[in-house]
């Protein structure tokens, strides 16, 4: 081994490093341990707390991904402090719990047993008092995990609806408006279900820029937009014709006033709820942040809202790696560039592959033999794509060891077939699931 | 006028001052003023000396739309110590000269005039001697406006094949690789021509990362591609049989031997030859980080070597500016991301616009609303795609703007409608040619 590669073995060592040390902070027992201290007494949950025998009940309920574990923590905190609760997660990704009933749902598609868990969440709320305690959890996927269509609706005039949206091209916030004014939950309805008691929601967030109103679609915060809103967008897409007539009735008669709006910012509901992002991309690059300047890198957390097509992202990230070896901008050598988000992936071809592999072999053109150069771009949920990998590396030497071995980099990435490149190259990055979700994570490190 | 929209226009003319800053270091005049020096005997240009004395002429030679007040500058700095010369510059790009031939040619696509003075160039080397001593200038449109096909082919021959490897997806190492071949100037086959004289070449730049070799094909530097690379080219698009007949027997006799080589690293050609950026994106960069310093903003240089699809580009600089503001990662307010490059913009639309003002009107979507935010991009030459502006800004509040006034954009983005929405909202950003081209600029300030 010369030189060179022993560098580049060292860089891709400590890209790893900083990848575990990243998702280290953002596991969600972690992330719920290191927001939510109890002494006995008093639970503190950011910079608030709850004195626990002023409340004669406390139920823990929520919907996501990453619940069970974050429930257990809760139990393993508060144990038998807890009066009961139900948290609804994907098929499979169970924990033991004691005091909390766990439903497993459909996802991303959402099912009856999502309904199910949702109707039992409602039940529960529907009888609670001033006196009791809510704890809310909330993860990547519980928009999906916690469907209740509003009172006349059907799951299936919902899912008609959406899907008539995207298809219409109606931006995210306009498609989330919509899903506020059709359900029973989102949109600030869960925090309106339980009041008068109070509603405190621990939150793992996998949305870009973690927008309390956009994660799950907001059920425990105000929504600022209105059943007006929603016509108008129906009138902007001329869909107005193909929107079920159930759902069409529904938002009629909620600009009637028939129906009461979403709750909005300065609502009574509000007075005792309190949301807090427990773990979330930013999170995680601030714990990568500190690992790497443990490795005696000098470091720059760029973004962690770094969305738009992939190849064109990584060329940006090419362009800073090259400046830095040419000019030590916008940092000297040895060098750490961190960024999150999610970006996408106009597919065109027929290969295999995800987002952060594609990622990482658009890089690997844009800074083939400058030295030295390792990058790695991963899933925090430990996938990437409809792939076994997380995400894969690619270096200064990337395109000359694609060459030796007959690899053509431009006639893969049109193909859209990072997965079976880097498998060839032995620089795919496996990591299995990590039990967590806070979008992709993106290590550029330059020395 | 509220304190919310004073901050705004501080700002804006902020940003103003900061992209007038970075265009006066790159001005030609100024750039040749700033690396060269006389002091009467001996011309000290950039880290070496040339003692006048030694040499019985002194010549300069040239091309590209800058070099008249290059050359202008030159001329003002040692008059009658020059021997004679000839520039070629586009049609009415000229300045007073007293001692160095000026010929206007065709640029964007080389005309005769550019073939008679690449001629008298060539003619002039020819008689050169060992105490000679060349300046010669380079800058953006060099290559087109110094066209000289190789012994038995034409300009049509040449520009032919040009547009068959556009038309095939070649990429622009791969053309160049062949427009070296197919010249009697390009791939260092100017200093091939001036040798055994000595040259130096005063460059400035419009190229993404500043690559000699690639700057007008690089008259005066080592080419490392062959003619066997050029067939090689042929082959792997397959247009071996559309690549004129002309063409394809000047390859075969390189390869054969039969002509010389464009010269290579180590030849003695090289010798006494020395090349010198003094003009460069970069360069334009690092006056712009001064004047922002000087104004009181934290300044981050991101990367001079910004390329790609423009939107996905400017959703990146929104995504750090909101990051700023949110974590004051990757720097504190106030803030100021400055970076620099040549995107590009894939039309689907029929509107008229720049990249700079595409870059402005998507950057404007990301950051709405979020206080407070300016950004100006602009093309250093004063001017952005067939507009008669050089760019466009963008704040926190020109969504807002662009509502109360009925103007939809999305719909001008889709459109590529860039000029026609910010023409509404009188964020133009109009400057009239400014006599030089390091390619765009972008300014982002947060406060």
């Amino acid at each position: 081994m010369n030189s060179e590669s022993k560098t580049i073995s060292t860089m891709r060592r400590n890209a790893v490093e900083i990848f575990y040390a990243a998702i280290k902070a953002v596991q969600p027992g972690a992330a719920i341990k290191q927001h939510c201290k109890f002494d006995g007494k008093t639970l503190f949950i950011g910079h608030r707390s709850y004195h626990l025998a002023r409340y004669k009940n406390l139920y823990v309920l929520g919907a996501g991904k990453a619940t069970a574990p974050m429930a257990a923590a809760i139990e393993d905190m508060i144990d038998e402090k807890i009066t009961g609760g139900i948290i609804t997660v994907k098929f499979d990704h169970v924990a033991d719990l004691k005091h909390i009933n766990l439903i497993e749902a459909g996802h991303p598609i959402p099912d009856e047993n999502g309904i199910r868990g949702s109707s039992a969440i409602l039940n529960l709320a529907k009888n609670l008092e001033k006196d009791d305690l809510i704890l809310c959890l909330i993860s990547g996927g519980g928009s999906a995990l916690m469907p209740f269509p509003y009172d006349g609706l059907t799951l299936e005039d919902k899912q008609d609806t959406i899907k008539i949206l995207l298809s219409c091209g109606a931006t995210i916030h306009e498609i989330n408006t919509i899903r506020k004014h059709i359900s029973k939950i989102k949109g600030g309805r869960l925090a309106q279900a339980v009041y008068p008691a109070t509603l405190v929601t621990l939150i793992l967030s996998d949305v870009v820029g973690d927008d309390l109103d956009v994660i799950a679609s907001g059920p425990t915060v105000p929504d600022s937009s209105s059943f007006y809103d929603c016509k108008n967008i129906f009138h902007r897409y001329n869909i107005i014709d193909k929107i079920p007539k159930n759902i069409l009735n529904h938002i009629e008669s909620g600009i009637l006033g028939e129906i009461d709006e979403t709750p909005k910012p300065h609502d009574p509901v509000f007075d005792r709820t309190y949301n807090l992002i427990i773990g979330s991309n930013v999170e995680s690059l601030m714990s990568a942040k500190e690992k790497a300047k443990n490795l005696g890198y000098n470091v720059l957390l760029l973004s962690s809202m770094i969305e738009g097509e992939t190849r064109f992202i990584a060329q940006v990230h090419g362009a800073i790696a090259r400046e830095i070896i040419k000019t030590g901008n916008p940092l000297p050598l040895p060098a750490c560039i961190l960024s999150g988000g999610e970006t996408t992936v106009t597919i065109t071809g027929n290969g295999l592959g995800g987002r952060n592999q594609e990622f990482a072999l658009s890089a690997s053109i844009d800074i083939s033999g400058k030295k030295n150069i390792v990058m790695l771009s991963g899933g925090t949920d430990g996938t990437d794509g409809p792939t076994d990998a997380a995400g894969a590396f690619s270096d200064t030497f990337t395109l000359k060891r694609a060459e030796e071995i007959g690899l053509d980099p431009y006639r893969f990435l049109a193909n859209n077939d990072s997965y079976h490149f880097f498998q060839k190259l032995g620089d795919l990055f496996i990591t299995g699931p990590t039990n967590t979700n806070v979008m992709d994570l993106r290590i550029v490190l330059v020395t």
